[in-house]
């Protein structure tokens, strides 16, 4: 039998785990500095909980759980009339913003609101497969709950800008707001096409406007609105210059000048705290797939002359009612999610990871192993070693020396010990450092110093 | 709609992950120290590498995937002759160990041999849920594979102890061989019989001498065979004691001799390491259920007089080929699996996370929230705080004095800064321990220097 695994998922290595728990413990520091509290939620979810909540085209992205025992019955009995939902009652989570709403309704007489979380696990999405698209994958939320301040807004920007900064990432931070883009679709005439304007627009900076007017025409924007949207496209210069085109655009908004407060509020916020604003980038164009979000949208792309990286490797926003649809309503939230898959593949572009000691988890000395005599005079220096902490293995089998050093080689491994009679009888064992090849002999209470970190 | 999750799985609040994660980052830190590295496998595998590898029971609780699609067709086509492996291909993980043995050929060429590995992730079970049983659980797995050397099953008992002494339990560490009760059913004559009888044997415990007598009748072991076995149900004493016993009992059986041999072997590297024998238990009737292990078993259970536990938070043992199914023959391997859902109610039970300093992940000191002008004085000394790596929060709204102290008090917050009108002028801020109620005033320098841990 060739073994394989289903496409769209992956298996890690040692090297990658390691890379990959660099970036989760970046987010996780970052996170935990700003008060942030990790909950985990299970894989599987009620499809009930589940579906409706990601759009017709997410409906049908959903992993299903086959229910358990013998289904073929069902079958037989319903014949024609089988449907999915008769095979199937679960699901594997397709977000982590859900199953949070679904949490805080489940456990809000446990909660103590605000409630700022954060969840860092796999969600599933039955995707086509593609470069860097992948149907398992890990998703890094952080969401504030029950606080309609935006000064979470700002906090979220500024540990945005940390956890890019610690992983020496440049990066662009898009802001925007839907209440703008909501502001526009009533200036316009259009607010009934609020989701067909933002579905449209968003994709203004992969299709050119062209494509986009042609979108919103197909859709039944006028061609007078078409027209009028033209200068959105194309606004350009400082935070300041954008915010007072919007102020004249969307004077006879209320919704829309909502928005432009909103921002206003927010970039205060961040000037207070001397927010290196170059990093932020004002996109009146910005809207977000998803349609839960009614105030603060984000997105960040890669801005880094190291990289040829242009897809986005973070959203969020604010949601005002995600947890109305499990029976919780008004209760506001506003989250992030980082999308380390992407970083992932950024940093390995960058060249980042070998430029940080990464190597840290993995064994510091291999101990080698010349037979049964030795071995067990190996065994108790190991265990001195082990004992002060230091990462230690010894060959499990009396192996040819050659073989032993290409294991020390291939695990990158520094040191490699040798214990054979004449160390046994001295007491000084003879140390190799495999970079430089060079040999010393030391005690073992040496050693131990040495080789501690 | 109520909300809900399924049967069998839970959700984790952040005083259970601070918890569990203590746990796991226990295990972690051993494995390590082992010179152990860890790798991470999807969580659906195609179900053809799952199936027929855990029994006819096993198949019947893998969780399985429907295919994306409509399947609605593929039934209306096939009608009566409908399968279930129609209706999916791929399925969750049942274990760690079979994944990982497709993951060593899949990925043979870029491995060095011996390969520690080890690996946490959850698994699923479609069981029927109970008390400490769920459906969703996390198991954490160490092995080497590609050698058979004893010395691993040695340092595996070692992990084993290393773990339990740092976790602060008291546990039995069972160690048996499958050799021994192979020659056993040898020289009862029922060599064909080994699995039903192993079956039986492990029952011993929870059930007594009785009923696997019984069940051994049932499945066709003579009465002779049955009644020779009795001395090994109660064989007692010393390690010593009980191999004296096997020496004579399994005279001319060359595979039991060969499995007491292995039995002294891993004695005897444990004693050079001056083990703590007081914990090894050298069970003749130990079994352990899975049929793939061939030589070392081991089994803890809990043995502390503040724990009334007696299930078994541990399991392990030797395979000699578990690749084999895979298309690589004679590759050896060793491991064991941490039970963590079990010791985390162990630990519950003893109450032993509350004299642990869990606390740390947790916000050091709580911004108070006046109002705009004084919040943004705030935020600029929250940012020095948390430049110096302190854990800090503001309450992002300017909420009433009470409620703002509860949240404090809800996140067992230990500090609470107050910044006013007078505060802002002096630029000595009112720091107040919330253990015991004193307030001082300090400036932002001489906080970050207090609060740093």
């Amino acid at each position: 039998m060739k073994p394989s695994i289903p496409k769209g998922t992956r298996d890690f290595s040692p090297d990658e785990m390691v890379r990959r728990n660099f970036i989760l413990q970046t987010i996780r520091n970052v996170y935990e500095r700003y008060g942030f509290r990790q909950i985990e939620t299970p894989a599987m979810e009620n499809l009930s909980m589940l579906e409706g909540k990601y759009g017709e085209e997410g409906d049908k992205l959903l992993f299903r759980i086959l229910n358990s025992g013998d289904v073929t019955n069902e079958i037989k009995e319903k014949r024609d009339s089988i449907k999915t939902s008769d095979l199937s009652e679960k699901g594997l989570r397709y977000d982590l913003t859900v199953p949070f709403a679904r949490y805080v309704v489940m456990h809000r007489n446990e909660i103590t609101f605000p409630f700022r979380r954060y969840q860092m696990q796999p969600v599933w999405r039955a995707d086509r497969p593609q470069k860097g698209r992948y149907r398992e994958f890990y998703q890094c939320d952080a969401d504030v709950i029950g606080s309609d301040s935006l000064l979470n807004e700002a906090e979220l920007v500024q540990i945005i800008a940390d956890v890019f900064s610690a992983l020496n990432i440049g990066v662009s931070i898009k802001i925007n707001n839907r209440k703008i883009l909501a502001g526009i679709a009533e200036i316009l005439g259009q607010a009934d096409k609020i989701i067909d304007i933002t579905v449209a627009i968003d994709k203004l900076d992969k299709i050119g406007a062209e494509k986009v007017n042609e979108e919103l025409r197909s859709k039944g924007v006028s061609d007078d609105a078409v027209q009028k949207m033209q200068p959105l496209f194309s606004v350009k210069g400082n935070t300041s210059g954008k915010l007072a085109f919007l102020d004249t655009f969307l004077e006879k908004s209320d919704i829309g000048k909502k928005g432009i407060e909103e921002v206003r509020t927010l970039l205060n916020y961040l000037d207070t705290l001397k927010f290196q604003t170059a990093l932020l980038d004002l996109d009146i164009t910005l809207a977000r797939g998803l349609n839960y979000y009614t105030g603060a949208i984000f997105e960040v792309k890669v801005n880094d002359t190291r990289s040829t990286f242009t897809s986005s490797v973070l959203g969020g926003g604010r949601y005002d009612d995600l947890t109305g649809i499990f029976g919780l309503p008004d209760v506001s939230g506003v989250g992030i999610s980082f999308g380390i898959d992407r970083i992932y593949d950024v940093m390995l572009e960058m060249d980042l990871f070998d430029k940080l000691n990464l190597n840290k988890p993995s064994t510091k000395v291999l101990l080698v192993n010349f037979g049964s005599k030795e071995e067990h005079y190996a065994l108790t220096v190991l265990q001195k070693l082990r004992a002060a902490d230091i990462k230690a293995e010894i060959y499990p089998d009396a192996a040819k020396m050659k073989k032993q050093m290409a294991y020390a080689d291939a695990y990158k491994i520094p040191y490699v010990l040798l214990i054979g009679d004449e160390e046994m009888q001295s007491g000084k064992l003879t140390l190799k450092n495999m970079t430089s090849g060079e040999q010393s002999k030391h005690e073992v209470e040496e050693l131990m110093n040495m080789l501690h970190e």
